[in-house]
């Protein structure tokens, strides 16, 4: 189906304005308005209210630009958090993923994108004036860098590496290699590279 | 992610708002949620309005029951579509992709459902009163019932066929058989025993 091509009514509007969002088909966008049109009303304006909620009600943290209900994040103000510790990431949601992992203990910092020429995102579209006056008064001791293994990101660590390191910061970036349960036979060219230079004594 | 644990702040109740939908998993009501938060209040907005207008400005058409912004909707009100023949369908979408066929001229009407006797939907439940309320004057010559080719969509088949036929109008079913594009090799045995029972002419 052609999005332009179809009638301005209620459930061609919905459904137009549904395929718009990330993973959403045009089919996906059909079958979840004719959902909505058998629920309740109280059902469709409860997820109405939800989206102008989300944007009404959060904003971003002022210490480390996650999103956040209040001027300073549950992170940022958690006094167990480690502040001597930054790991700078993309999105907000890559935070989600660590920290259901359980495996850190200090602060972010998000850039809101990564670096990309051929997208047009340059250094003043992401988070990192931000990030540099948080490192101006000495208390972080290291930067973690958690961008995507991606070309974009690695282009991001390499230039975030370049303006940090003169601070006197140390600046580690996640270790690249074999993610667990998978197996070797499947893995792609780069992965085993990286696999290979990265081994650790065992 | 379990939904239930799920903290009620604006992003995670929209997140749980998400999740509730057809097709719509965890992982994809979390990119939609943080996709949203990257776009303007104003596209949000939008979303927001097209929910709210779609449960205002709809209701069911008073011949066929498809969802319309009107009384009666645009397909019961043309003119070059011939009353005599009636096709039932189980869902307002059935009847697009129907239309997008451009095989058929006549009108629909659409019972909402399928009877299934394990998820407690039954006869009343579906709108088969409105349909025989619709047969009473003789204007219908011909019934095509287009239900699922489901064990409930053959149900209620059935059960239409017996409650139709005293009244002296013709009942046909759209033809089951080999879908169009598919290898024998890989069709069901279904499909096979119907392609077979219903092997035409040629």
């Amino acid at each position: 189906m052609d999005k332009s091509i179809l009638p301005n009514d209620p459930i061609n509007n919905l459904i137009r304005e549904l395929s718009g969002l990330p993973g959403v088909g045009p089919k996906s966008a059909q079958r979840i308005t004719y959902y909505l049109l058998r629920s309740s009303e109280a059902q469709v304006t409860s997820l109405a209210d939800a989206l102008i909620t989300l944007k009404q009600k959060t904003k971003l943290c002022r210490i480390c630009c996650n999103v956040s209900e209040n001027d300073v994040c549950s992170i940022c103000s958690n006094p167990n958090r480690n502040p001597a510790l930054v790991l700078i990431v993309e999105q907000p949601q890559d935070i989600i993923a660590l920290e259901h992992s359980g495996a850190y203990h200090g602060r972010y910092h998000v850039l809101h994108g990564s670096l990309s020429p051929t997208e047009g995102v340059g250094e003043g579209d992401l988070r990192i004036q931000e990030l540099m006056n948080r490192l101006e008064d000495g208390a972080v001791q290291e930067v973690i860098i958690g961008t995507n293994p991606t070309r974009e990101g690695e282009t991001t660590a390499l230039y975030l590496k370049t303006l940090i390191s003169p601070l006197g910061i140390k600046v580690t970036r996640l270790a690249r290699g074999l993610p667990y349960g998978s197996e070797l036979e499947y893995a792609d060219d780069t992965t085993l590279s990286n696999a290979f230079e990265g081994r650790q004594d065992f």
